[in-house]
C-alpha cells in the first residue's frame, strides 16, 4: 500500500516539452505514482554532473524509490540501457556512468540490460529514450513488472574516471566533481579519505590557480564573511567554500579541475 | 475513481509567487487534484512558444486531463476565457490561439466561453486571470462540473498564424516554431507534409543567413560530432540540428524565420 | 481525511541536489505528503525576496498548510529556529525575519522554538537545517506531532525592516519588496494604505532615478503599450509597471529602492 515514488533527473531543462512527456507517459501506465524531480538542470550531456547530483539526492528517498536519469549524448547509437536493482531502490538510465556513483553507493544486487519492447512505447524514436524507454520501464516497474522482465541480467556496468582519488601517505589528490549554486567548489575526495588529516585545524590546498591554506570547519559560519574554508559538505565530500560568498568564482575553478590536499604546520 | 490531473503551462518563470498561488487556488477547491507542471519558462507573451510546447507536451497524457495556459498579453481586456472539451481531453486559458495547436491535435468537440462567475474566485483581479478565472474553473471541472455550467457554446476560435506552411511540387516553405534547449531549430513543417521527400537522403534547405545541403538522419547519432543535420523530431515536427551541439547558434536562426525545403541531388 | 500539504520555498535554486534531499526526507517520514514548490529561485540569501514571495503565495493555500522556508545565510550559527502556528497553517524555518510577513499577515497563534531533537534526522549537519530540521519536523507536524512538541513556546520573533512605510497627510515613502519576472516594481504600500489617494486618477512618484507622474489603473490593458502605470496588483501592493514591456528597464530600479508617492495634480 505504500506510494510509488518516481524521481527524474535529466538535462532536458524546463523550456522544452520533453520533461513533460516523460511525466505524461508515466501516468498514462501507472496513474498513481508520485513524480519527484531531482532536477533537470543538468548541464547538457555532462555525465559528471548527473552522476553527482544522483548520487548526492538519491541517498535520502525511502527505500524502494525509481529513480528514471536520463543524461543521454548517445541516444540512438548502441549504448546499452539498464535497470540496476539497489538495496534502496531502482535505477533507470543509458549504461554511460551516470548511474554508477549512486547505484554503487546503494548497494547494487543486480543488472538488467532493457530489452523487451513490451514495456516500451509502440514506436520508440531514435532521440527520445527517456520519453519511449525509460518513463514506461519505471511505470511498469512501478506497477510490478519483475527486473527479469525487462531483459537479461548483466554482469558489468561502465563505471565513470571521474570518482578516482589518488591517496598517498602525505596527500591526496582527487578533483572537482560539481560548482554548486552557492559557488561552493565540491571535489570527489569522500570524509573517510580525509579522516586522517581530520584532527588538524588547516588543510594545505594546490589549486590550479594557486596554493592556500585553509581553516578546516565544520560550518561555514565558523569562518568570517568573505573567508575561505575547507569543510565536509552535507554530501559527504571535501568542499571548498567561501563564507557568504563565491569561492567557484574567488579561486576560478572549473569542473574536473585537479585538487591536491596535504597537511598544514600548525601557524 | 481515476486521479483528476491538472497541468500547468505559463509565462510566469518561478522566481515569482503567480504559480504557486495557481496551485494553492485548484487545490482549495480540488484537494485531491494532481498537479503537472508543463512548463513555466515559456518566453513571456510568446503564444507562438506557448502553442508549440502545449501541443508537444499534452499529447501523451492521459484521455481527461486538464490543461490550464496562461500566456495572455491581453489580460484585463475584452479578450475571451474560452474552456475546450476535445477527445483527449479540456483546454482552459485565453482566447489568442495559445490552445488551439495542442486542441485541434487532441480533436476538439466543443468550446465554451467562461463567463460565470460562480466558478470564479469572489473577487477577479484584472491583472492576473490565471489564479483568479482558469484555476477555479479547472478545480470544478475536476470536481465534476459540465462544461456548459462554464458558459454558453462558441463556434469559432482565434487560430494563429504561424501554423501556416507552404506546400508546392518542389518545395515546402514553413517557418521556425521553437528553439530547444539542445539548440535544435524545430519547424512547423509536419512529418506527413514532407513524407514525399522521405525517400531521399539529402536535403536542400533555404535558411535567412544560408543556403546548406543536410543529411535527413533517423537519430543524431547518424551524423558526425559537430554536423549539421536534418531529422523528423519526437514531436512529429522537422527539425534542424547539429549532433552534441547548437543548430542555433550555427545557423544564427530566430523564432519566425522562413525555412523553404527541397530535395536535393543525390550525389 | 483532507490531504497534507507541504510547501517549500528556498534560495537553492534547481541545478543542485537540496531540493530534492529536502522532499526526500519528508516522502520517508510522511509517505502521503503533497508537496508543493512556491520557488527555489530566491535570490542567495535574500530574506526580503523570500518574505515577499512567501507573503504573496501562502495566503491562497487551503487551511493546514504546512509552509517549509529556507533562506538561511546564517546556518549553523546560535539563530534560532522556529514553528509559527498561524489562523490559516503553519510557517517553519529560521527566524530571521523570512516567515514574519506571511505569518502576520495569516494572524499569529503561537511561535515554539525548534529544540527537540527526536524530530530531526539523527545527525543535524551544521550547514543543511533545511533537509535536517525543517523537512522533518514539517513531515513529523503532518503527521499529527503537536507544535509544543517540537520546543518551548517563545514570545518574540525577528520583524525584518522592509515593510515599514513612512505616512504623512500629502505623501507615503515605500521601498522596492520586489522585482516581477515580467519587469513590474513591487513596493511595500498596500491598498489600505494608498486608498485615500485611489480616488484620484493620476500619482506622482519619485522614484530614485527621476520624478513621474503615472497614470493610476486598475488593469496593464488600460494603458498603451510600452506606456507606464501604477496599479495595485494582484497581490494588494503597489506596483509600478509598462504595458507590456519593463518598468524595471526603464526605471533601473533595485530592490530597497525608495518610493514616495503623492497626490497628482488633474490634468
Amino acid at each position: 500500500m505504500s506510494r510509488k515514488i518516481i524521481t527524474l533527473t535529466t538535462d532536458f531543462g524546463m523550456k522544452d516539452p520533453y520533461v513533460a512527456e516523460m511525466k505524461a507517459t508515466i501516468l498514462g501506465i501507472c496513474p498513481e505514482a508520485t513524480l519527484i524531480d531531482i532536477t533537470h538542470e543538468i548541464e547538457k550531456f555532462s555525465i559528471r554532473m548527473g552522476a553527482y547530483i544522483l548520487s548526492s539526492a538519491t541517498a535520502y528517498f525511502p527505500k524502494g524509490t525509481i529513480h528514471v536519469v536520463v543524461v543521454d549524448p548517445a541516444v540512438g547509437t548502441r549504448r546499452r540501457s539498464i535497470l540496476i536493482q539497489t538495496k534502496q531502490g531502482f535505477f533507470i538510465g543509458p549504461d554511460n556512468g551516470v548511474l554508477s556513483l549512486a547505484a554503487e553507493r546503494a548497494g547494487i544486487e543486480h543488472v538488467n540490460e532493457i530489452k523487451n519492447p513490451r514495456f516500451m512505447l509502440p514506436v520508440v524514436s531514435s532521440t527520445f529514450h527517456g520519453r519511449d524507454v525509460y518513463a514506461p520501464v519505471a511505470a511498469h516497474l512501478a506497477n510490478g513488472v519483475e527486473a527479469k522482465e525487462f531483459g537479461s541480467e548483466i554482469d558489468e556496468i561502465v563505471r565513470p574516471e571521474f570518482s578516482k582519488v589518488v591517496s598517498r601517505k602525505e596527500f591526496l589528490v582527487g578533483q572537482v566533481l560539481h560548482l554548486d549554486g552557492f559557488g561552493n567548489i565540491i571535489t570527489n575526495i569522500t570524509e573517510a579519505q580525509i579522516i586522517r588529516l581530520a584532527a588538524c585545524s588547516c588543510l594545505n590546498i594546490r589549486l590550479p590557480s594557486r596554493k592556500v591554506k585553509l581553516k578546516f570547519c565544520k560550518t561555514y559560519g565558523e569562518a568570517k564573511p568573505m573567508e575561505p574554508l575547507a569543510l565536509i559538505g552535507s554530501h559527504g565530500y571535501l568542499e571548498i567554500a567561501v563564507n557568504q560568498s563565491s569561492a567557484v568564482e574567488k579561486f576560478e575553478m572549473k569542473l574536473g579541475d585537479k585538487i591536491t590536499v596535504s597537511l598544514a604546520q600548525k601557524p
